[in-house]
Order: structure tokens, then sequence, then C-alpha cells
């Protein structure tokens, strides 16, 4: 219980680059930006290889101590969270060691290097009981969960198309970075980006039935894929394109996707993260896409930030999911359907080893969904 | 020849809708915008089945005659050049007689119903000897030709990727038109619109080694398909998508496509026809996508035109088109590279096919382009 | 009468450069696709200095005959119709006299070089009963006209706010071209570009009471101004902008307004003339701007063209504008409201003038218009 | 100083409301977001008339007391920086006992509530020798810095127009708000938009003038204006015009500019505040205006963000701004030319005045600022 009567959670992550940026500053505004918190984030362990890197990670962001050994943080008593933001070789391990240690846990996406491993995760952490939430935040940009709330009250009709794209341009940089290595990445746009994708999709859309495409290494000499390229048929009828590069040129972060239904549709860019296109079927006169701005007393999440107009960022994406996260725990709600589950970081990863078969055999492959009750 | 000294050639045409008003509307046009024409085309005789339409069509277009056999254009000795506007099963056989008779002969697309047809339609008229043009006027829209232009200066580098889809939304319509029926369209979506993206892609990126996707239907009872998904993989070494649809709900005439290279991008929309997306790598303080207005002195067709920023609309692809077709006509120049000739009608006819064996087949489809010298 | 039964008119015409092209073209294309025509253009006479060149317009866009002589196209009894296009200084004495010889009149704005020279015209040619049409030719983009069916309706509420600036950047060209010459145009970016602003202005709000502001030469020894910056009061309590210049590099054509009322919004920018940007109070959840590409059946002037989405360009506001000026001539309907009448021409010079006066005495300026009894 | 070796700077604030949400935000971001932070911003007092909102604030943003007296704020030998987001009428006498107290002080805009009271605060707190900033925070949008660099290096040539307005869409709304209060607001757009307008004019264009215009007042009873409509000539010739209004339906934040010189051009509206529109003669086969993503590492502020694409929020302006202060403090550098100043906060309520002025006499004002040392 802190001061002010909040109760505290105890906050131990793995990861100190990017991620470790991110996810610690949604650490910290969550005490004062979502206020009342659920929960009071106290940052108390830290840890990495780089004994440098992580002191340095530790005083900046006000963890309490750090550690070279991630075990330290799983066995901290004072840690009721887990936050991994490791390299994806190190996502399993640690994660479940913290989960079957009885921390709830929060874990970078991809969950694991591939659907094996994801479903090994998902099992082992889902037996303990914990929260489990893999992070994949995008879900927790405002438009897209107005999206999702327009398409849930049926203003969309039946869907038919989804179109989906995930296009950066960084590709060419010759900079060694573990994303490009196989070891610790498990493959490349396509566990880093087209995952993202294939998320949202099963949370707009709904599930995917079969999958048909391909990867494809541009680099000469690169591990991983450069690039994915697929066709997505869905449960519920819907069919449509899931795609992934890093090497579009001129395009950062262009996280991409529009919906068809019988009564309107959706588009949406990451770089305008805070506009949804947005067309509804009716008056003939004045038909067109509109251009929500989607910042509205009235709109997702909206009740933490400004007045309407005043747009926010990237990082504040982070402030969402990991507050719903700390709600679930505090109030002991399902982190689902808004919050993706270790269940559904598996389910991303079974769609992505359906792309890879589909590469291989030159099929379009169904995906059969395993249960936690077949193991 | 015209009182003006300008030579004249007599054209006859075959279908009066649509495309009709389109094309009758270039071949006025061309007489005083194109300055001087390559030739000065000559309204003679017009086919059509509807009586009244079609004599209709004669009076408001200034055609000397009509009739509802188009065998009595085809024989008409003033008539030079055939211009097949017909419904798709009425390619194939008045344009091989035209040909055979020593018409140069323009059709729209698609070529024929499947590759078998449109093969024997590029087959028997280029063992003619006379000109071809297979209609896909996009190649005439001046950001295109641009995109070409850039394409071929090197500007993009090696290219990467292309995403090509045509949107449209009037699929659900009850109306009964050609275009829904089998025996006379061949196909829904993946002959009109589909066929477009094929070309394009063709045209801007090079030829298409490989498809894997498939058709849909929505709309009970519809004897066509409604939309069309495929991933493509040219023999560049460039990879990408290939979609169209009727029911993108709010996309009137979407045609969108992105291609980018090692240098830069394009991207594109028809709905904003006269603007053509640029990203060129270089400085990095103001990298971004230009909206370049295309429509400066310099541009391709601009000299039949208006002062800069005076867009031109989507007619005017059929002006470029034509005369372009006229002008290969007069100077007894090749229609390739920039238009589009009955192999390029069979080669898209060959993509499409291989996109729907890949629905059937579930695999991934190689395709193989047949010769003329093969039969 | 033509052979198809459609009534003729004869048109004569001064001026044979980029106007004499956009109208001879809306002339031959109102024949066939405004179909039936109301008259069916007959291009008898055109006149201009430059025999060569006026001699090759004759040919090219098929006028029966030509002359140096604008008097001789005045007298010519073949001649129903005279089209004014000269240079502003050429505006005055030819469109009188042909309105005094009994034909209907279009003149190119400005209508004179100042409002003592409009109101003349006005006043003389109104006199005679002919028809007149001042060729503010932007009031016939179809979404224009949707901006005034829209406001006429009420959804925009009371207006308050009208914002206009007319955005080109070619005035740092060296050419000598009249529209430098004071003595030939009398104004710069005042009359070329400012007047359009305030014709639409006029035309989508309603009377213009008072301006403040300035116009600003920048060029040295440039005779006109190449800027206009002012305020301006509407009789409806309405206030806003308006802005012109031929100096803002990288808009070439670029006529954008805004329109604030208090149930909604209108905006739009010629460089992207088929869309109209719509806002409508009401639903919260998806509030925002549409994008509405004005190309619907329902539209106005759509009846001419093509299916929804495959847009029109620039050159066609000249169609729609003769065609409606043919239609008032053939049922001797009124020009007003929708075409701007000589009244109108005369009255944007009123505001101009205003203006210039404003710019030289320091002070806003009411405006009092004059009206033909008063003289 | 902290424990981490940086030293700390006891900061007061007045106010608690939005702004206080936005500074408080900002100050703690600081101490980790900006690595190392030039001082360490440690929160010791804010200060609020509503004691139970002030006490809340105070436990949320984690200041260490709270007063309902201004006056024990600016008494504490704790607090090294006082900053003052009250209503405008409790800028001028809190703000100069900070300084006199010797804290540096930041004060949000507009400085007072007219000219007279604006430059009564910067003489008395420049004659202390503190340091002082005006909350002018759209100076620190990346891309508006961006921009001046832009300018400064040349890269637009000489400037001739600056367009800018700042259209909200709230002020239809019955609330009762000090906003809409004479004596606490001083005015309405004016001192609340158009100011902003005015020192982005200064800040990327130069010193103005000369302004004519007006303010209007739309809702009856109101004791404010809604908007403002003004020319503007700078001193180094640009001319152009400055708006605001609380009345643009559907514009929520938009505070668009545009500035045009003899070399480029350039664009912004603060809803996409990522974004700015560039325009750079040269290539015409290319030419148009640039969407630059205001994200890259070589970009203003960026070193504290994330990865290219990755967009930030409204809400960073203030870390932006707030860092450039205490790294004023730290380094005894100067707050301009980046930061307003209070001269600049003087400045700009001259050019408001001036309006107001002209407004009243229907006369253009010329602007006479006055100098420290006149007084």
């Amino acid at each position: 219980m802190s001061s002010d009567g909040i109760r505290e959670i105890g906050v131990g992550m793995l990861g100190y680059a990017f991620m470790g940026k991110a996810h610690s500053n949604a650490f910290r505004k969550i005490a004062y930006m979502t206020w009342p918190p659920p929960l009071e984030p106290r940052l108390v362990a830290i840890a990495g290889r780089d004994e440098a890197a992580v002191s340095e990670a530790a005083e900046r962001y006000g963890f309490e101590r750090w550690t070279n050994a991630w075990e330290d943080v799983v066995a901290d008593p004072a840690i009721g969270l887990f936050d991994n933001l490791g390299p994806n070789a190190l996502h399993a391990e640690p994660t479940i060691a913290a989960a079957e240690a009885g921390k709830h846990v929060v874990c970078e996406k991809p969950l694991g290097r591939d659907a094996d491993e994801s479903y090994e995760i998902w099992r082992r952490v889902a037996a303990t009981g914990v929260k489990h939430l893999c992070a994949f935040n995008y879900r927790f940009v405002p438009a897209v969960r107005l999206a999702r709330e327009l398409i849930d009250a049926g203003e969309l009709g039946k869907i038919r198309h989804f179109r989906g794209r995930y296009l950066q341009d960084w590709g060419d940089t010759a900079a060694e970075v573990w994303r490009f290595d196989r070891a610790a990445a498990g493959s490349g746009a396509l566990g880093d980006l087209a995952a993202h994708v294939v998320d949202l999709a099963r949370y707009l859309v709904g599930e995917i039935d079969e999958v048909g495409g391909f990867l494809r290494t541009f680099i000469p000499g690169r591990e991983v894929d450069d690039a994915v390229e697929a066709t997505v048929a869905f449960a519920n009828g819907a069919v449509g394109t899931i795609e992934a590069t890093r090497l579009a040129l001129g395009r950062r972060n262009a996280f991409q996707w529009e919906i068809n239904g019988t009564k309107g549709s959706l588009a949406f860019d990451m770089e305008r993260l805070n506009e949804l296109q947005v067309f509804q079927a009716g008056d003939e006169r004045t038909r067109g896409f509109k251009t929500v701005l989607v910042s509205e007393a009235s709109h997702p999440f909206w009740e933490h930030w400004w007045p309407p107009g005043h747009i926010i960022g990237w990082g504040e994406t982070f402030v969402h999911e990991l507050h719903h996260f700390l709600a679930a725990i505090a109030d002991d709600t399902d982190v689902a359907p808004h919050g993706a589950t270790f269940e559904d970081g598996y389910r991303a990863a079974e769609v992505c080893d359906a792309i890879v078969r589909s590469g291989q055999s030159g099929r379009r492959e169904a995906i059969v969904y395993r249960t936690r009750g077949a193991d």
C-alpha cells in the first residue's frame, strides 16, 4: 500500500532497450495519468546482460535495483508482475519461471519463436493461474479500440474483407541487431511485423482459417525474412491479405489496414494513429470516408488525456495496455478480449507458422489451433 | 484526306454503352486536342444489338451509319480501325474477323474470357499484320506513365515490392448486368478489375512468374466472382499482392498500387488520378513522400492539355490511348511498350487464369506464357 | 436546325489562346455529351490579332471562318452567341457591341478592369435584353454546386466563416504576358484570382458588406499586383478572409476555401476538384470531415458523365457552364442564380475595387453596389 | 542534489487543471526521458483555490505539499522555479512576486491580459535577472522547430507569405468557464488562439509591422470574442493573414499555417503535429509537397524518443519546452531564440492589441514595440 492508499505492485523487468524505455515510461505514467491507478506500479528490479546499460536504465527509470540474472527478478518476493522485454529467444524460460513463481506476466510479442514454443509458454503459464498478457500494444491504440467497438456494435455489418500490411524501411541497414539473428529472433518481418497484423486481424475480424503465402529474404546473407506476403481466409467468410516488410522505402511505421463490411468500412494507418477512416453506408449525397480524430471524451482511453484534438503518441499505447493489465490484476477480471492473452500470442504464432509452411509447401495451409486441454 | 490536309481513318465501333461513350468522346477530341492529330478519326459506323440505343448513339456521337450486324462494320471498306467495346463474349469473333479484313483493331479488356480465348485472338490477329491494342487505358494515365518513366530511368533502383488492389463497391446491386453473367463476361472482378492490376504490374514491374490465391463470390446466386486475393512473384525477384473486389464499401474506383524499390517508392490511387506519390531516398532531414501533381508541361501527355494544376479526368485516358494507337498506325510504329498489345492482353489472361487454377488447386501456380510461334 | 432536329446556335469567339481552347472544347463536347443538347453550338467565326494563330485555331477547333476584326464577328448574322475570351482590356467594347447587335454574350472574368468599367458593361448589356454570363466557371465544379445545394438546404445552418485563398506559383516567371500589363489586364492576382474567390464567396455565403486589406507587388518592375490579402464581412454576419497570390511555391492551382456554419462545415481545394470535405454535426463517436467524391448519379452535372469514382477534369467546368447558358437561351430561363450574370461580374469588381481602396486608404471599406436603375 | 548526482530544482506550481496536468506530466517525464536531465525537477508545492482539487492534484502528481495561497509558493525557499498556469488575471502578480523572490519563472500564454499588463510583467521580471519563459509550447513541436531550422538555413529563400489560422469548435458550449469571462481571461479567441498564431508568425517569419482586422463575438451575451480575422505585414516584407476561431465545426485543434518563400514552402496542421509539408523548388518532374514525418534521429527533440515513425503526442511539447528551460537555468544560457521569453510574450500582446485597435478604428494599425529601457 502506497502512502496515498492505493495498492502497490512490484514490477520486475527483463530488458532495458527500446521496449524497456517504452514500458518503464508507461508504468511511471500510469501512477498519475490514469487516476486513480488500479495499482501503483513500484519499479523494483530490472535485469539485463550489459552491466553498464542495465545499471543506467535502473537509475534512469527509477528501479530500486538491477541485476545481470533474470533469475533474481523471478525469485524476488517484492515483485508481483514480471515484464519480459528480452529478445525472443529469452521469452520462454524466464516467463514460465516467473509465472510458476506466482508472478503475473507480460511478455512482448511474438510470444515464442514459433508456434510450438508459444504453445508451451501459454500452456505452462496458464496452468499457474496468473494473469498473462502478450504485449500486442496496437490493440490499445484508441482508433483500433474504436474500430472494435464499431464492429461489435454491428456498424460494419458482416465483414467481407481485411487488408493489412505493416511496412517499415530500415531493413537495408548493415547494423548487427538481434532482430536479424535467427537464433535470437526466430524470424524477421514475420514475428516482428506480420504478427501484429495477424493479431489485429484476429481482434477485429475473427479467427483465421487458412493462409497462403511465403517469406522472402532480399538482403544477401541475412538469416531471417525481410518480407511476408499472404492471402488469408477467416472463419466467418471474410478474405484478404496480410503483408509485412522492412523494405518499403518511405514507410517508417506504416501499419495500415482496411476492413470492408456489408454496411461500412474502416481504414487506418499507424503513422497517423490518432485517426480512423470511417465509411458508413447511408446518405448518397454526402457519401465518403470520414477522417475521425479519435480524441473525444467519449472515445476509448480518452478519459486519461487531453481536450479533443490534442493528439497522443505511440508511447501511450503502453500506458493503456499496462493499465488494462493492472486493472485485471487488481479486480481479478479477464485480460481478454481487449488484452491479448498468451493464448492470443500462441494463436498468432500458429498463423505465422502456417505462412512459413505455405511458403515451403506451395500450398494454402489450413490452421488447426491447439487447446490447452490437448496436452 | 480531310479538308485540312490531315489524313483520315474510318472508325467502326462495336458497342455503344459506357465504353462507347468513352471511346467516341476520345476519337472526337483527338481531332482537335492533340493538334495536329496523327490521323483524323472519321466515325463511320457503329454496331449494336438494341436498335433504338445504337441509332441514338450514332446520332449523338456523329457516326455516319449504324447497324445491328457487326459483320457490316467488319466488311465496310471505309473503315480502317475496328474498335470492339462489346461484352467479353463478343471480343473474339468480331475482332479476329476485322483484323482478317485488314482493319487495325482495338479491343476492350479483358481480351478474351480466359487465356485460351485470349491467346487465340492474339495469335489470329497478330498473324494478319494489323496493329492491335488491348484497351488497358490506365497505362495512359499521366501519373502511371510518369511512374514508368521514373522506373525506366532507374530512380527506384531495383524493385522489391508491388502491392496492387482495385476496389469498387457496386457489387451489392441486384441489377442484372452482363458483367454478372458468366457466359457473357467469363469472370467477375477478375477480368473486370484484377486484369487491370495485372496489366499495370506487368507494365511497371515486369513479367509475373507465379501467383497464389483464390476468387470469392459473396452474393448468393451470383455466377461470377466478387473478389480476388492473390500473392504474386515477379521474374525480377519482386513480390507482392494483387487484389480486386466489387464489395469494398466507400471505394468507388480505387485502383491503388504501391511500388517499393531499393532507391525509392511510388504510390497511386485512381480516385486521385492526377497525383503520384513519390519517395526518393536522399536527404534525411526532409524525407517523405511527395504528392506530385502530374500536370507540368514536361509531364506525359500534358502537351495536349492545360496549364499546370488544371487537372484532367478519367475520360482523357482514352484520348491518350487512342491517340497513341492512331500514331502507331500513321507512322507504322510499335504499339508496345506503352500501349498494351494483344500479347499483353493474352499475358494478363494467363495470370488471371493462374489465380483461378490456384484457387482450385490450393497451390501456388507457375505461369508459362505461350508464344505465337508455338502454335 | 441541325440534321438531327436539335436547334443550332451560331457561336462567335474572340480569343484563341488558353481560354479559346477551353471554351471551344466545351462547345464541341456539349453537342454529344449533354445529350440532347439544349442547342447545338455551330462554331461560326473566331477573331484574334495574330493571323497565323487565329487561322490555326479556326482549323483546329472547326470554326467556319476567322477574322482579325472582332467587329466582323459582332456583325455576323449567323452568330447568336458571342463569347469574349480576349484580354481584359478588350472585354467592354466588343461585348457591348455584340449585345447591342442582339447576340447573347459570354465574357471571361474579370468582367471589366475595374468596377466602373464592369458596371458600364453590365448596364449597357442588360439594357439590350440578351442573356449574359460572366464566366466564373468554378461555380460549375460539381463539388461547388453540391456545396451550394447543401447550404441552400440548410445543412450548414447559419454561416459564420468563409476562408478563401487562390494560390498559384508561376509569378516569378519573366515571360512578358498580358496578365502583367496594367493596361491590358487592369490588375494582377486581384482580377485573375481574387475575383474568383470573391465570386464563390458571394455564390456560397452571400453579399459582401465590407473588406479591409491590400495588394502587394513583390517582383521589381511589375506593373500589377502579385498578391492580395483581405478580411471580409458579409451582410449575413459571416466573417473571414480572401487571399490570392501568384507566388505560393508548390501551389499550382490551389483555390481553397472553407465554410463554417452552426451545423456543419465544408472545405474544398481546386487541385482535387472532384472532392468536397463535409463536416456534419451529429454522432460524436464518428465525428470528422468526410471526403465526398462528387461523382454520384445524384450529384450535380453527373448525368453527363461516367460511373461513380471516374473523375472529371478542370476542362469540364466549361461544358457545364456553357451548357447552362445554352439552356437559358433555349428555354428563356434566368442565368442566375447558378450562372454568374454580368451583375455578378460587376459586383465582384466592386469588392475588388474596395480592396484596392482599402490598401490605399488604410481603412476598411464599406461596399455600395450600384443598381441598374441608378444611372 | 538527487541521489544519482543530478542537481535538483524545486518546482512550485500555480494551477492544477488542464495545464497543471500537462506541465506536471512534463516535469515528471523530463527526469527520465531526457536522460540525463539538465536538472531534476522536484515537485515541491502546488497552489490553487479549490482545496479538494488542489490536494488531489498534489497527491496525483506527487507534489510534496499544497496550499490555497500562491504567496506560500512564492516564499518557499525550496522552490527555484515558479510555474504559473493560473487564469490570465492571475499571471501578473504571482509571476512578478516569484521573480522578485529570485525564482525562475514560467508563465502560460497569453502573458498578460493586454499589452500593458504584459509589458509590466516583462519589465519587472526582466529587471530581476531570473530566467523567464512564456509557455508558447508550439515552438517545441518537432515539426515547428524543423521549420525554423529549414528557414534559418535559407531553404525557403526570402519569405513572402504567412497564412496562419487556429481553428477550434467548442465555442458553442454553454459551460461557464473562465475563458469566457472578460475579467479573468482578458479576451477570447484572441489571447487563447490568435496569440499562438502571432507567436509562431514571429518565430518563423519575423517581426510584425502592421495588422488590420477585427474581433467578432457570435454568441449572444458572451463577454469575449469568438473569432479574430486579420491581415498582417512583416518587417521583412512578407504579408499574410492571421485568423482564430472557436466556431469552426469539425476543427478540434487545427492550428494550420503555411509559409511561402522564394525557394520553397512549408505547411503544417497541429492535428497532424508529427508532419511537416515541405515544398522545395527544383526537379520539375517530381515537384510537389513532401509529407515529412518528423521523427528521424536527426530531427529536433527526437533524441529523447522512439525509432522513426513512432509518433509523439501534443503533451510532449511541454517536455521539450520545460527541458529547454531547465537547460537554460542549469547552463545559464539564453531562453531565446527557441524559447519564448517574456519579451516575446509582451510582443505577441502588442500585436493582439493592435488587432483590437484596428477593429475599433477601422484602420490598419502600425505596431510600436516598447523596449525595457524605455521605462
